[in-house]
């Protein structure tokens, strides 16, 4: 990449996240109601710490082949991920997918470093620069193990990108995490979820979050999902039968195979063990189900969850105490894990935009003038405040 | 229990079988939209040699203490399910219940014998008296451990059953196996799901199928719920927000602490292998998901599926042949799964009847009218053909 | 049983005790060599809190048909087991068995109340009985789930007791939770182990532990097991091919047809998270494995481990701290776990002794002349200290 | 790599398979006993159509950096595994490594493709050119995701190997996977082993396989471990405590920390479904006991089986006939996996060499004369035929 490209790159990035605070309309601003309280940005970010990183590669290559695709990196504590692990589990709905580093996760109650999500054909190239990444960083601790089996997740981009030229390269995924940031979150057609579809929709990257109240404490549960599942005539927003009233247009979003595949990725402050986390992983399942997903067989539906609690209980003494909520405190954290999925996987569907993809292939976003007139006709819409 | 009483039991069990047929309204009845085509009782006895049986235990005690209770009773080959296993898998959305005989089940691939489902505190003498009523079929096969797991779930009732009175006699558990019968299967307030409720209303058994085609074959997917989970503002029917809209009467329907459970079994002709049916099992979740339920910290969500094909296949010889749909096929096997369960659930609370339990609490069923006055407030209502 | 059963049943237990603690041979009397350092008893009381309970049943009916079975209760907090929960996690090598309660160690990631270990059908008599007993010392807790999915394990003694006589009742499991007391553990021939055979000899209960330093603290790990698996052939004894070289007493030691199973508790005082202590659940296997078992297709091979510590983390605060260990730091632990697993099974088979049982079945325990001529032969014999 | 090199590594292998037919002493020759029958090769390879490329690499760089690693390719079903899956099931004894594309095999029952092993800072090379491998065999299927989940596992030799160098490439995974013949099959140093230490010995790659016959039948079961974990104190051949007589060289085989890891491959003719596929794979940890482990905290040990029997079933078709045995005949088989990865464990260790490799580190082979000795001292040595 050259210079003037990396230059427009960051300039787009900027640009997305002033539009992700401002400009473009979120699923709430057209009208769709959804449960809950969202934190002040509704996305992932709410949670303290968590840090998201993107790079977007959009390029047309000759004989009409075209790059639409990229790398989202989640850091849980920022730079700090590097040494401080987060309580952690993981649920996979349908394995039709890959999620690396989750034997450790499992074992180990624990993720250690960030989540990057790409394409499927590009899990490899990420996998190793990650753990590059780590080793810039300095030495591997003594075991040699920290960092080494890094999480990695992917969804198929092989109908708008040219997935078979491997065109992520360890630099995309180094600069994913050096560039992740707090604030807002660009959405739709960025990332990882650059190439993506749902619903036989353009889909893509998308966030939400909830703030819930433990007696005397606020707590923050964010979600982000890079989207990529679905058949249209099973899409539901807000209960509204969305999917079998919305005419496709045939033509550039040819109905897929279902092999479409949907990660996502549970944050929260909640202080929460690991058996307790993987409890609000498993909870995104709700909040697809609220979508009409049915999670076909070649779709790869894994969820990961981490808790930025307890940073000082990580950081390696051999013995440390670590706080936790009482299981029986949990619902209002498990139903924001559900309610922010919802939300979330309906914020990518919003914010994607057209496409136009490789091989001639393209694919349409979900109009927004007929989403709410669908929810006006089935007396769903609620104005945004 | 005397004749009398036995003889009152049957009859009401005839009329039930009767009501279900005919007079009582089950969902669609009432114009709830449902995608899919159901099969000719839209239960899960049109999976072809699925038997149900379910004894109901009725008793006004002295103190105000009340018997609201009972066993359901699954046969997946009928009184053949004493000799020849069927290819199993089974799944616990949220881990708060018993479901007894899941080890083997996961370890063979199989479910040896019915699926029985009581109340919380009746695990136990309904465990062992499945096992003495397959001991009365003949000597336990050479291994000893044919039969000697048997599955056996749960859900709680004590709010409206007396259950630390341990009125689940092992006679009970027999009947229920012994009268299973296919037709048509009552739901509501009748056997395991007598003293149940769900999102805060009057709940119990419900049930629904699919049939769906693949090549040229036709296959038939039916489900049995024993539904006793949610908080009311969850609830969502066909996509409208029917717990946010419908008023508790307060006295009748004491907000519960969401510790509600519910168990969800999926029959299928289709011919699938255990790690197939396992799917399927796991599909209930989304037909939950469309409900808007969260899966509290309580509530026992345990899920099992099973496939009566491949009878001759599981009779026992050391070598055999089974047959099995390809993965990619089974599309349409994993949305009726969810599908059914999703109408099953409905059809669970619709059937069911105000109850006056023990200790002077009492339940309310959801009321007929206002679920329709609902349907049409959010242009969901669909007339029945 | 009138009391003067039960007095001599008392009598004997104390014999028992009194027998553990000094006049029979223990398998390390014996010369067997084993690694780590055992705690003073050399049992799973060795962790400080832990009491254990059995029931044994021993009676000649008529026709030939003999009682013999029991139960065997382990409560991890003594008493205090009735309302404070311990962090636990089990593990299933092979599934062939039955433990209930397992749904809700994996969900919550605590145990909540005792362990009970009895013959496979009577685990509904045993799991019913204890609910019971909970609801004998108050009330439920207002979710009703606190006590309602005891944890109820088995392995098979039909070959020696009348199992279809379903002898054990509901008031042998009260009095092995009553009277379960810290201090030496009966092995052998009692509790649930009464009728159980390992690789083809004599066997039942077995116990051991170890202890372990870490920086300045010490832990211990006890381990007990309800040992009732394996083939002759395939015994080793400290590495000795014990089971090729010892020839069988055919008559009475039939072969059985390898449809054993083995019940293993692992305790611990260290202070480890649920996923923790799942590792040393795990590691039993590995002692299995130095036996040179194989886990045959119809063995219950199942395994639970709970840790004592965080006793005030888990008394149901909202909020609440847990000690824990880091991870890099578990291996004495783990390593504890698989050696205190492989002394207590040698234990079980050491003081078993021959017995004869129904419809004319006997079994001779392993001979520890000849056990001691092999660990000779074999340059394997270590005097005892 | 020059052409030079490549003819020379050629020829390196070639003269390896020569050693492996014969001149190379492994277990057995040397005296050590094993249970069980072994095939021909007494080799993974003895499994008809199974077979194995291995690239080694050796190279010295400036500053003392040296290159001791490389890949091991097992191809189910040769060169057909690319397009026909086998029934497959994995299983984590311990989870503190990595093996790729797990969640595909638990979803499908199924594996598809071949598997790789390599070093852990690899895993993500080995991941994108075994997609690439694959592409270059004509166009992904209609679905895309045939072949885009591999599963590629590892451990760690950074000990030996500069592995921060990346050393692998992606024509040393695809070489792997070109090059993979039947026959005898390279131990020790070589392939993915080519660095790895076991038990505190230099270790690597080795093989070993049981022949079992069911009623007329006969079937094989071949192990291939790359074996890397272990402390000396706890290793055990034949039950022999060989890791308590070996006084360590210090200065070469520096004490690990434990981090080590193995990886097992479990390979079967025997027509089994994917649940019974996965028992064998939970076998291996059972011969991983036999020598004495403990699986600590760092070490992946991380197994997969599977069966390459029904071709036919497996070539997509919508619905298919697959052969399976019943569970209960499965015995035999489940004792020759335990017995053939102990087996390939000891083998690893006899193959392998001494190694000076990265930074001065170097380790000894386990000298085969002492070994003998202490097989003597023991009463273990048992001549060859």
């Amino acid at each position: 990449m050259s210079r003037v490209a990396v230059l427009l790159s960051l300039l787009l990035s900027l640009l997305g996240s002033l539009t992700a605070s401002g400009a473009e309309p979120r699923a709430r601003d057209l009208g769709v109601p959804f449960d809950g309280t969202p934190g002040p940005l509704n996305a992932i970010t709410d949670v303290g710490g968590v840090t998201v990183g993107q790079v977007t590669l959009l390029e047309d290559l000759p004989e009409g082949r075209k790059v639409r695709t990229g790398v989202t990196a989640i850091l849980p504590r920022g730079l700090d991920s590097v040494n401080v692990p987060t309580f952690a589990g993981w649920f996979a709905l349908n394995g039709a997918g890959e999620m690396t580093g989750t034997a450790w996760v499992d074992e180990s109650g624990q993720l250690e470093g960030p989540v990057l999500i790409t394409n499927t054909h590009s899990v490899g190239v990420v996998h190793d620069a990650t753990i590059a990444w780590r080793v810039k960083y300095g030495p591997p601790d003594p075991s040699g193990y920290w960092w080494s089996s890094p999480v990695v997740a992917e969804t198929w981009d092989g109908d708008l990108n040219d997935i078979n030229g491997f065109h992520v390269r360890p630099e995309h995924a180094m600069r994913a995490l050096d560039e992740a940031r707090g604030g807002p979150v660009e959405e739709g057609n960025v990332g990882g979820g650059t190439g993506m579809k749902c619903h036989d929709f353009k889909c893509g990257i998308g966030t939400s979050s909830r703030v819930v109240n433990l007696d005397e404490a606020h707590y923050t549960v964010g979600v982000l999902v890079q989207a990529n599942y679905g058949a249209r005539e099973d899409l539901r927003i807000a209960g509204v039968p969305v999917g079998q009233n919305l005419p496709l247009e045939v033509d550039a979003n040819r109905p897929k195979d279902r092999n479409g595949s949907i990660i996502i990725v549970v944050a929260t402050d909640a202080p929460l063990l690991a058996t307790q986390v993987r409890r609000l992983a498993k909870r995104a399942t709700l909040g697809l189900g609220r979508m009409g997903d049915v999670a076909y067989n070649g779709s790869g539906d894994i969820f990961i969850a981490f808790s930025t609690a307890n940073h000082d209980a990580l950081t390696g003494k051999d013995i440390s105490q670590a706080t936790f909520l009482r299981n029986d405190a949990l619902n209002p954290l498990l139903q924001a894990s559900a309610q922010a999925t919802e939300e979330a996987i309906v914020n990518s569907m919003v914010a994607a935009r057209d496409m136009v993809g490789t091989e001639g292939h393209s694919a349409k976003a979900l109009p927004h003038d007929a989403l709410v007139a669908l929810l006006r006709r089935y007396n769903r819409y609620t104005p945004p405040h």
